[in-house]
């Protein structure tokens, strides 16, 4: 593990991505706004800017009045249908496909159910008709697609752009996923994990817009989690970083598949929520829940959809346990806020949809009340905006990231994106 | 909060430090393995080493075979001697006093109970006569000084020097003891919370070195953490990151000062644990205890160090109840690495002073058997290799890093060093 140097190329590459990504944040800027918020010199960001309009990536977008008596600066815009990027979210159960356009917002999301789940290249060839559709149905240039960003469950090798294998993907033991879907379609493939595609998501075009420190927890069948720690996406020296769902909230709770005790994951993941609720329904009576009266009717209908939107709803029993749940996520939220200081913890996937103001006030009265340094600051929660397609538009969010935000990894790395591959 | 462009001078102030980084890790090191490990051209490599032995900071050291019919090459080496760095730490009962060579080493360590720690002014005469004491005692010649590194509890506002506010320390609300010592000793004043300092301490000199990814448990009066992530210190959006004490462990513990509950800190401290190994001693019999007959003839000779050194002797009531202390500090650490996915954790400070092996035995079986990517490595553990003396060694560090380190923070930031003044 060594640190390593920078060198003019680098420089350059690097200066570019921190003006687009000016750009690219702020609702229209000036080439002098740049030039205060980056620290580069008027010269540096206007040659850089003409670059950019040449390109067309940018363009110049009428004129705002500058400081007294100044002259009027022009406003810089990115052009956002100058490129676009396709994203993909393999979930064992769900195909997800989007179309994004340069400011990371989605012109289409489609989804199928995942078949032949066993059988990766049958997947792989399901992933490219997808891909195909969501081009077609949108009538992008092929030119102008960057890439496709594909966002899977963990663990992944990312060096070698395989699945190493989820506990639900039976047969997916180092399958080189992105060497097959980039062979099939054409098109260079970016991979990674969906919790960290979106959180990177949310940090294009989410929550974290130019957010420094955020941590994002997602919620599907399991809980993932990402972290934004100085601008950058933070991974852990195996790549490992952010499994916040393996946080043991109550030492002497059940066991974890993962080998800890009372996990996060393993007392709020769909499963736990559901057979707690039907507990609760099966054990007293609740005159007040309308829950209840579809329980005693058929207590497969109290599925966690129907928990969720009954929470949502005020049902006392649906509402109670939710609100434990949230209960579960607030401490690790205070943990997060006590190491790591960030500045905002965002809350997205499909595990918390109609419950996200629910799990928000629940983690909000925590961070208040529970960090050492609450008396500085307060750390705030947010729900993801991007809602249940947080992943898919994520996964199209990595191309977007690998192409053009300003990454430290690129100015003193060896230059290359991990898990790109053309 | 933005992200900065960087500019040529910036990169190579950076380059120099990674170069030198790469000198002081490594025990002789050659130009042409320089510019392997940090991907710099030989041309960049072979300036800024030309350089830097003209400024005295480094020196040829004889001639080390290079690849088969190669031609030998010249080990580079740091001139421990070019310059030296003081360091300071005021603890609420002790003030303790380094001067280190410019590999970290301290030449000298002087203690002294801190008196009228109620009045700021005095103790900043106190410190100014310890420095003065160290640097005659070592006979370093003033111009060699780089500067004075002060560690203090925490909270701190590095910005502007001051220290905001000790549980421990009456009268010390937003005193600006950095422009004070610097005033009062002529040196320029590098300020830092005490477990950040030996976390950097050990990051130059420690069991860091070299280490990219990594979090130090700083066991004190409480417990303190520092956190290095990308070879960088992870400080945080209000600089509060690293306060692993106050992780809840046991939920339904008892109240933390902090408003949280069963925090680490509120468990794991000397009067929690002088107070539990008292309750287990008053309440049985305990023949195979040694500790157990002191206890009988004085309970006040029980205290936290004689605890510690029992400990470390075998006796079973005081290693029972040091040996459920570590436990608790393993589930943080097992959170961490879950979190985090730091390649090392390094548990110092004089708390755990006589049981390090204990601490370490405990967290490296947690290590082993609990973070859900243990299977694809495990997270070290180490003692800290400094001892009792990590953070007034790490305050010396402070200054050695300001000066030194490859900071990203100076190549995309403004270039200022947060609480260094001169």
């Amino acid at each position: 593990m060594r640190q390593s140097g920078t060198n003019l190329p680098k420089v350059g590459r690097y200066n570019r991505a921190v003006v687009l990504d000016q750009i690219q944040l702020a609702d229209g800027i000036s080439r002098v706004e740049i030039a205060q918020y980056t620290g580069l010199t008027p010269q540096t960001v206007s040659g850089i800017v003409r670059r950019l309009i040449e390109e067309g990536i940018i363009r110049e977008d009428g004129e705002s009045k500058g400081a007294a008596g100044g002259k009027p600066r022009t406003t810089l815009r990115v052009n956002a249908d100058a490129g676009c990027a396709v994203g993909l979210h393999f979930d064992p159960v769900e195909l997800s496909c989007t179309v994004v356009d340069l400011l990371g917002r989605p012109l289409v999301v489609k989804k199928r159910p995942a078949r032949h789940v066993t059988d990766p290249a049958e997947v792989v060839k399901d992933m490219a008709e997808l891909v195909a559709d969501v081009l077609a149905e949108t009538g992008v240039d092929r030119d102008k697609v960057l890439g496709i960003g594909l966002a899977t469950p963990g663990p992944i090798d990312l060096e070698h752009g395989v699945i190493v294998g989820a506990p639900q993907l039976t047969n997916w033991t180092r399958v080189p996923v992105q060497h097959m879907l980039s062979e099939t379609t054409g098109l260079p493939v970016t991979l990674d994990n969906d919790a960290t595609a979106a959180a990177i998501g949310e940090r294009w075009s989410g929550a974290g817009r130019g957010v420094a420190d955020f941590a994002y927890f997602f919620f599907g069948t399991g809980i993932g989690g990402g972290l934004i720690l100085n601008h950058q996406v933070y991974r852990g020296g195996s790549r490992n970083a952010g499994e916040f769902g393996h946080s043991s909230v109550l030492p002497d709770g059940p066991e974890c598949y993962c080998g800890n005790r009372g996990c996060l994951e393993r007392l709020v993941n769909p499963t736990a929520i559901v057979a707690e609720v039907h507990r609760r329904l099966a054990a007293g009576s609740h005159p007040d829940s309308a829950l209840a009266r579809v329980f005693a009717e058929d207590p497969d209908a109290v599925d966690h959809a129907a928990i969720r939107v009954a929470a949502a709803a005020g049902d006392p029993v649906a509402a109670a346990v939710i609100d434990e749940t949230a209960e579960h996520v607030a401490s690790v939220a205070v943990d997060i806020a006590n190491f790591l200081d960030v500045d905002l913890i965002v809350l997205g996937g499909h595990g918390i949809q109609h419950v996200e103001s629910r799990y928000v006030a629940v983690v909000a009265a925590a961070l208040k009340s529970r960090p050492l340094s609450r008396h500085i600051r307060v750390v705030e929660v947010e729900a993801s905006p991007l809602g249940t397609d947080a992943a898919v538009v994520g996964s199209a969010a990595l191309v977007l990231h690998a192409t053009y935000s300003p990454q430290l990894s690129a100015l003193v790395g060896a230059g290359v994106t991990p898990g790109s591959q053309r």
